[in-house]
Order: C-alpha cells, then structure tokens, then sequence
C-alpha cells in the first residue's frame, strides 16, 4: 500500500523547490500561485499516462514511467518554442501498490524537473480502483506573440523533423513480442546525451526543449508539433490547422536504427519535433548535437502525399494512434 | 463506444469559446496560449474525479459527474479569492462507454463553464481499462500579492463558514444504503440559486466563487481554504500552514437539513470556504444569499479542539476524507 495521502504529499514537498522567480506559492495550498515575467505569455498542456493504455507496470520501471509521463508534457512545452516553468501532477495509485513503485516513479519524474530546472508546484493524489493514473499539467512561458502554432504553415514552405523516428514504436513490437526481458539501462540522471539507444528512446525519451526554444528564438519555424502520435497523424495535423497540403520524400526520412520506414511513418511516442518553415530560412543541420532533417514541402492543395521522387505521390493515411478507432 | 477521438474533440471545439480576452489560444494546438492581464497573477489548481472512488455511474449521473468534476477545481479558485479564466480537461474513456454518457458529462461540465463565463481551453482524451477518468485544471486570476492564502491567519482570529455542512455526506450515506433510487431533480442549467436542497448540493453542487471574490476584494479573509475533505481536516490545514490552534464552538456549526453534527465535522464534499479573519474584519452575515457563519477563533496554542462552551474544550481529530489511510 501507498504511504498515507499527507504523508505522499510531504515527501514529495520535502523533495522539490517550493518557490521560483516566476512560482510565489507551490505545493501547500489550494492552488499554485504564478506570476509570470513582464511581457510573456503562458503555454499549458495536459497529458494523460494511464496504466494499460500507456504504460504496463510489467514492461515499464516506474523510474520510466515518471519520465515518461512528464516528458509527454515537455514535448508539448518544446513545441511551442517555449521554457517550461512549473508543473503539476495528478496521481492516482491502486492501494496494492508499494511505496516503493511511488518513490521511483518520482525519482523519474523529478529527474526531469530538475534537469530542465523548474519546480513541480502542486497537483492531486488519490486512489484508484486497480490502475496507475497519472496526468501532468507543464505551463512554460514565452514572449508575448511568439509561440510558434500549428496554424502558421505557409504554402511553399519546407519540412523538417528533428532525430530520428521510429525507435520507441520497434521497441514497443519487441516488448508486445516478449521474447526477451527487455529493462532500460540509461541513467536516468539525464545528461546532455543526444544519442540515445533505441531502448532508451523508449524507455527515457528526451523532449527536445532546447530545440523547440532555438527554433522560436531564431524565428526558423513558422509552424511546428511535437511527434507524439505518429509521423502521418501529426502532420495531418499542422496540415489541417494550417489549411496547407504537404508532399514527404520517403528517401529523407530518418529512420532509427532497428526500426523501418513504416515504423518511422507511423509509430508514435518518438518526441522528436517537426516544423515548416520558409525555403529561405537557415535552418541549421544540427541544433545542440541533434540532427535536424529536411523531409518534404507544403502545398496549397489539400492532404499529405508521400513520394519515392521515382514514382507518382501517394496518399499518406494518418495512421499514427488514435483513441478510439474503429 | 465513445466516438473517435478526434471527433470528441471536434465536438468539444464546436461548442466552446476559442477564445477570450485572456485566452490567446485554445483547443487545437500542441498548448494553449494564456495571456494574463497586466498586475494580475495566476492560480492553479488540479483535481482528480474518478470512478469507484469519487462517484459511481450507478449512483451519479454523467450531467452530475461533469458539473462536480469542474466544481472541484473551482472551488479551489474561490478559496484563494481568484476568478476563474480557464479550464482544461483531461478525460479518459473506457471503450464501452457509449457515447451518450460523454455528451451528458459535457453537459454538465459546459453548463458550469457558461455560467461563470470562462472558455475550456484544452485537455486530453485518452482510453482507459475499466473506469471513467477525469481530470480538471482550472486557472484562475488575482491581482498580484492578492491571492488568499491557508497560511496567513494569525492568533485571535475569528473564523467563519459559508452555507450549512453535511448535505453531501448525508446523500452520500442514502447512497450506500441503496433503499430508494436517489435521482437529482434540479436544472443543471444552474441559475443563481443559492438554497439548493441537499440532493442537489451531493449531485449540482455550487461552488462559492462570488463570496470568494468578495471576501478577497473587501479584504475581509487573513486566510481561506474551501471545505473538500470535511471541516475537521480542512481547518486543521489552515492551523498548519498558518502555525496556529483553532476552537470552534459546536453551537454554532450550521449543520444542513438531514444532516449532524458528526456529518457537518467530518463530511466532506461540501465546497463552502472556511476562513479567518480580524475579530475587527465587518463581515457580513449573508453574502449574495449565501450565508456566513461564524464559528469560533484561532488561538497561539497548536491544535484543533471543539467545544459547547459547557465542558471542556475536546480535540477534534482531522476525521474527514484522506486517501490511504490505515
């Protein structure tokens, strides 16, 4: 069984910063209280992390399913072009679960906090009837009208995607597979590794904060999302938003090693960003040691075609994840 | 089935504000983009309801079960004297859902949002295993250095509640015994009603952002915290965050029609505010039809004790709701 609610709730007090410049209450109270800098605007998200959907406890350490659930949050963050500055948590826990599962899933969470420097400011425990709930709320900040959306795709404009894709999804296969055990052997103490190994893509993805915030400030994106679905599905999306079609060359995609170009198409969870920006922008080839990858173009017509450059275009379904799909 | 995902969210977009004074961005990008008015900071907060443990589909309706959800999160904003800006939902499904219950839940929550004028401006929808999940975040806005806080009553404050205690926990109680199918009559399309009959507070409760703000705008509460857990737990957190002892008077609890006193202490899921304040504070004993009672002091000696001013004051045990409790 989990310790007591108040007791979670000190340890975890215990254990994080309680203010910032920006957090003037945190956890302790009814709510947060944040006072964002002169002259910016606040980015918030929310992603669900539910045991089954998500995660499984038998695949994933709980030490990867706190990254994990706060990376999700990040990447979002990351998308925006902006920097996070605080997060809350809601978690519910079984009462079969141990402690010890909660002090591990926190190492995880915290580990992330800490690395890209803001405080976790308040959220919510409770129990639940059989599963692992989390949801994670990360506010960022960024300069007044500066946010890059997924609306601001211009006709003519090129494709880029950060990384390599399709690591999380084979190691996925290999975890529904299960023919080996398959554990993570990253440090989880992050450090400023760019290169991950295809189980650790999965297992500690790193959200591409750095990236996203380069891109915003150099102003080299006019539209931009993170790939959390899939490939496909995503660039629907900037498609969609932005009222624009676009054409991918399959020979560009960055595949990861282990993975094929179907998994880099359509598996999800890479956390990688992808981005449409004006052909005459400098768009480096590599932002603090991750590549950066030029994949296709925008189109004034409608729908998202993808071309070997021998063959005629085809259409490129979103068959990235989709929550109830018949 | 609930519908696809995306066409949740095309619903949920079709009938909500996309944006508002404040809210830059809404549904539909990677965050939302929030833009606080100049001298106002934000609160935050993050409520969990979940199924089996804050409400069941056999006893809740999905109406009563969305306007509880987001009255969670703003009854946290009325304790802190902030007025709601917007909200963000994270909702997980289980396939067998129909999607029915989804529509009526929004209802409810929809209806909540309209009547204190503020946009849903995101979220996240997931499938689950087994149970319905929700999760709210509301934002709220003060002026800056304005929130009220748990942590600031001090020795000799005289301390007040809003409304009657107990209603909710005595329906929850009707509801255990499962005698007579208990179905909530009143409109969900709240009007500024303030009497509402104790099925009603179980099922529609209001939560007291009006008095909230009053209290915060005439500078009339040292500290406030809104009664979630029960009135025994609850003031014992305003004792520890703000390093003070309270006494109530057990004649003066205003205990709801169907309810004890044992109920009023201990009950939770009332959302009135509990705060203190001044001895020389002039409080009004009715604020917009909602009354407020006084209730005892705070004192310079630790702990919570209860008395009838006949016999000697008793230690009242922080017995209301904690999860996890052995």
């Amino acid at each position: 069984m989990p310790a007591r609610e108040t007791e979670i709730i000190e340890t975890i007090r215990r254990r994080v910063r309680v203010r910032s410049r920006e957090l003037r209450v945190g956890i302790g109270d009814d709510c947060a209280v944040l006072r964002p800098k002169r002259g910016e605007e606040l980015v918030i998200t929310t992603d669900l992390s539910l045991e089954g959907t998500h995660f499984r406890r038998e695949w994933h350490p709980a030490r990867s399913v706190g990254h994990r659930c706060l990376t999700r949050g990040l990447s979002d963050i990351a998308a925006m072009g902006a920097l996070p500055v605080a997060a809350f948590l809601s978690l519910a826990l079984p009462t079969d679960l141990p402690q010890q599962w909660v002090d591990e899933f926190l190492d995880g969470f915290l580990a992330v906090a800490d690395r890209y420097d803001f405080p976790l400011a308040g959220g919510d425990i409770s129990q639940s009837r059989q599963d692992v709930i989390a949801d994670i709320i990360v506010i960022g900040a960024v300069p007044r009208g500066k946010a890059v959306l997924r609306s601001k795709a211009k006709p003519g404009d090129v494709i880029y995607v950060t990384g390599a894709l399709g690591a999380s999804a084979a190691t996925l296969i290999k975890l529904q597979k299960q023919r080996v055990p398959l554990l993570p052997f990253a440090n989880p103490r992050l450090k400023r590794r760019t290169t991950q190994t295809r189980e650790d893509r999965h297992f500690f993805p790193e959200p591409r904060v750095e990236v996203g915030e380069f891109l915003r400030r150099k102003e080299l994106g006019h539209a931009m999302i993170d790939l959390s679905d899939g490939l496909s599905t995503d660039l629907g999306h900037i498609c969609d938003e932005s009222r624009v079609g676009a054409v991918i060359n399959s020979n560009l995609i960055p595949v990861s090693a282990g993975a094929d170009l179907e998994l880099a198409l359509h598996g999800g969870e890479d956390y990688e960003l992808l981005f449409a920006t004006s052909p005459r922008a400098k768009v480096p080839v590599e932002i603090g040691g991750v590549p950066v990858t030029e994949i296709g173009w925008t189109t004034r017509e409608r729908g998202v075609f993808i071309t070997d450059l021998r063959s005629k275009p085809q259409r490129l379904e979103p068959r990235g994840w989709e929550h109830f799909r018949k």
